[in-house]
């Protein structure tokens, strides 16, 4: 047996990616399980080829994601190996319908599993998140109860007060958490574990979705993904003072939805994910500032912001007192010319009668 | 002077665009301002009309969003009117640098306006939001005082329970909100009402964000979203159970981001909008079933929903304690044919002794 | 046997879908062959309905992207429907490793087929192309011989003169051609039979190219679509002069790849191409008019255009020599105000001394 | 006066980019004037600057691309140089209306000007292409002139015959030119020079089009680009062979049309210009290898393929002759797998009793 704490090359190399593009899936789900995936497969592959074994395998089942992400992973990381999936062996599948079979099964031969009558889902736990699907999830209907989350307290039982911490950023990775209570953390592993941490007190990270799997069914999904659910609001914010608003909607069209997809549907290890993060690096050259937050009862939220690293925002420029360096005519000129093409536009409507917004 | 109640046609001809499609902008804003601007500028249009107006004026600054909303409305709503912008004319910004200027001219002539020394920054307020910029917001790291907020309960003071409450959509629109007390509203603008209320009273809502400008410059602005906030939340969840995953991924590329956009920009009244929403209506088509819902001071969140529209979503499907109607040996054979550009990538890497994997 | 002309149906439901939507694979593959599996394998699954068979089957090897659409096809037309695929089959793959090996087993069986020692490539002939793959066509770098191409002559081989004629177009699809020797063709089927002569007597619509197939693999591939080059490079020319900027810049965006992804992989009875194509219809609300086209030795080319539907181009706006209803200043500020960004950038440039561009 | 020779950083700056990324607006035009404004502008910058002048100047009307493109550039390069733009000052506009206006002032003047009463249009000329607009061009239904072309001969007045050559890649550059009578050429501008000569006399480049200018009009052009048709066409061709699929998608949806259009608007000197730009050369990696073509009386093609820096295709693979490292059963489970989601749609059409396609 091998065990290998994979949590550095976890952070650096993939939640960081994460935080940088602001990564979702679908709107809402942080990608925790995906994120993970990769580092596991490779760190697999490599005590594989150092032990000279001829076979991987994982105990992923036929109908989710897992079993791609892993295999891809495998295949790129490897191509030589040969994958063992008993959940898609014949042997194994007449035996064990489903996780109900081999959960008795597990009963009666006493081997201890997490996954019990008492809680009737399934769970991945790691360094971003924890995970809840199947068993009494699977009916979209039925509310997680809340004995379920691991990670995050019910914001009912969170403090009756905001407890307040900033966020330093360089390049787009979280370099440093300063809290309230005069912590401060800038090793990545332990500032990561410190983000999980505020979260986790105060409520903060839950979701409750069903999502559209990779091959093609619709599943229904719970997570608790505390820190990283701060840290991507922080990016997003320091982002906002600091990114040019040009190459930030490329990145937000392309970069963000691409790299997504990619770590959802298990292409890692794969020329276009290494195309996208050259992209995704470029974009964060100039994200560097501070984000002062607060975090209260299930919520997390934005007390401020600076910036030494740029100077997009002025408050002069901006500023409604100021005319300094701007000419309100060229304002005049900017809508003119755009309206040219918006007037023939409504000429033509008026001409053939038309309401003058359709849909 | 003439004052008219557009709130139905803002509710039915916009929000309800909005929330079919997730607008958001720079993925914090719900564009509250930028949804009102084409209903009252049409409006202003047609007053214009009936009275054989030659000129429409607005009393937007130079260096916003507005008035470029306004006149880009005006010119393709009837491209023969004229604009008088004062802000923008020179008799009037050589006397009024600025806002300052004007609330001192205005206090000068006893003449009441919003904005004071006691609430020194601009408001503006709609059915959908309440926005706060200018004056101290100015400074970006500068919190927002608890005063500041007016549609929403600062969340530490909302009541310390959960609020329940349903919403029924059909094609993408709420049609129907029951709450725990059992109300139930079907009419769209008292829908919409409700939900505002909802929201306020739990403290939902809130955004805190710098954003950038069509004209180039970033500002700092406060939106207070109760009602738009819930909606939206919602209708993403019911689009998770009825929509199909392919539709929805072109969706979100597409659609959300540029209607998003075009009404960010000013670009309501235009070919291009009319065309997205086109898109989006067809999006729509089986987005019908019931989010049930919970608000606690500051987050809005989903207790579960349900659909007799769709089929998409199948417990039985899903599952994983059941086999019926899938061979897993499918996803074998899925696997291995997604693999066969991966393991070429990754021989190649093996050959030319590069890294498993690099950004 | 069953025999059926669905020449009508190819050309109506798909050929002009394609045209609309300037469909193109890769830069070059005009989609031949994937448009047309749609039409014959919805023809077999009615016909199979019609005789209560409960299987279809198709002869499509298994490396290919023809089985992929045919039996996607299938289960989006009848779910119930079971697929016999002889070339995937262990009893026949074990005795035919390839084509070479079901060549020389129709040659003892005397069994007549196109592909022969003397053509040794495969073909897929319909209204829209011919395509040429495998055999000696597997060299990427040899050459197609001259014999090869069967939908159109040899360039040095067609008149040394140039052949005229116009393709009238109503929201994007051709109604008429007119020709120089005073043809005159309007229904559907006929003309586009008649665009196919056009290319083919003047050498039109040669391509050789190297694609990716949706199952993973690189193949090589000839085309000969004569009719369908000229009709889409008219329609690109006839979008010119009316379609709208925006318009266009999100149809060509979205659209465009959308469809013909659709198409190439298969997917046409899903909800996505549905999707997509309520766009593209919307999209050629105004193309009308009419393009004057030449031919002369392999190339199609424009000759003029012109249309009575759109207001969009004006001679008078457009002009140099007329300074009517456009006010140069405006431009001034239309450039000030785009500049207001790229100034600040270029500051910052000059203060980090980083050069004037990079990459 | 200054007068620098710039083509060299031209076509490596610039030209090489554009051949990279297959640069292309509105499907036709190849942006001959669009790439070599940055160069011009930044060399007039540093000029201006060299000899401590506080204004720079261009000669473009108000109602065109290249003010942009030229304000834009210096703005960007110099935010503190102050522009003259002549055709958009009163005390020129009022005196000159139009071209007409000036070659009148020219003739009375004796001022040699290249647009004559006999060549009655306007033109562009740089090392990539000629341009023709304006005159009697501005009736889109007028076909040019034979004698308007200067870039390339009549294609019926090109020789009889194909003419060979091979164009050498090296990351998506073209490093040699080798021709059917024995030139090699390998430095950069020769290279494009010769190119430019094949196309210039084998009659291959021109296209004629209404476009979209960035000021929202809509004008006709006529472009003359020998050499950069041939070498975008020999670069498409050569990614077919060596590039990934799923790069080249990400590739043509993102870079390709946000760098044309970043180029095409005079947004060279931007942010979001570097950041596509560096997503373009990553996308290059692998793009290596010789293109063999032939060029005749008007077209220009392919005729084989070749390159040792990628195993992306494999004969062996792609063979229909054999089935070496391929199971055609994973394909079986491949399509079974994307089938689960259009069995469903089918099903519930069938149940709604709607026809199995529609669009």
């Amino acid at each position: 047996m091998v065990i290998e704490n994979l949590q550095q090359a976890f952070v650096e190399e993939i939640v960081h990616r994460a935080i940088q593009c602001n990564a979702i899936y679908e709107d809402r789900y942080l990608l925790g399980t995906s994120l993970a995936r990769p580092i596991i497969a490779r760190a697999q592959v490599l005590a594989a080829e150092k032990y000279n074994c001829e076979y991987v395998s994982h105990g992923c089942t036929g109908k989710g994601n897992d079993q791609v992400r892993f295999e891809l992973a495998y295949a790129a990381c490897n191509p030589a190996l040969k994958v063992i999936a008993p959940w898609r062996m014949p042997e194994f599948i007449t035996k064990f319908q489903g996780r109900q079979d081999l959960l008795k099964y597990a009963a009666e031969k006493n081997i201890p599993v997490s996954s019990t009558p008492k809680a009737p889902w399934s769970m991945d736990d790691n360094l971003v998140h924890c995970s809840y699907e199947a068993g009494i999830l699977e009916d979209p209907d039925h509310s997680p109860p809340k004995e379920l989350w691991t990670r995050t307290v019910d914001p009912l039982d969170a403090p009756d007060k905001v407890y307040q911490f900033s966020v330093h950023f360089e390049h787009g990775i979280p370099v440093k958490v300063v809290t309230e209570d005069k912590q401060e953390v800038t090793e990545s592993v332990e500032l990561f574990k410190l983000l999980n941490k505020i979260g986790h007190d105060n409520g903060v990270g839950r979701v409750d979705i069903v999502e559209n799997r990779f091959i093609g069914l619709k599943s229904r999904g719970c997570y608790d993904t505390p820190g990283l659910t701060i840290a991507r609001l922080a990016h997003i914010d320091i982002e906002g003072l600091v990114m040019d608003s040009k190459v930030r909607e490329l990145r937000d069209q392309f970069v963000t939805q691409a790299w997504s997809r990619q770590l959802y549907n298990g292409m890692y290890f794969s020329p276009e994910r290494e195309f996208v993060e050259v992209a995704l690096v470029a974009s964060q050259k100039n994200v560097t500032g501070v984000v002062r937050m607060g975090v209260y009862r299930g919520s997390a939220f934005v007390l401020g912001r600076s910036s030494d690293a740029s100077n997009l925002y002025s408050q002069e420029d901006a500023s409604m007192d100021s005319l300094e360096g701007f000419s309100p005519e060229d304002t005049t000129g900017f809508i003119a010319i755009q309206a040219i093409r918006l007037k023939k536009y409504g000429l033509m409507k008026r001409q053939l009668g038309q309401p003058l917004s359709e849909s």
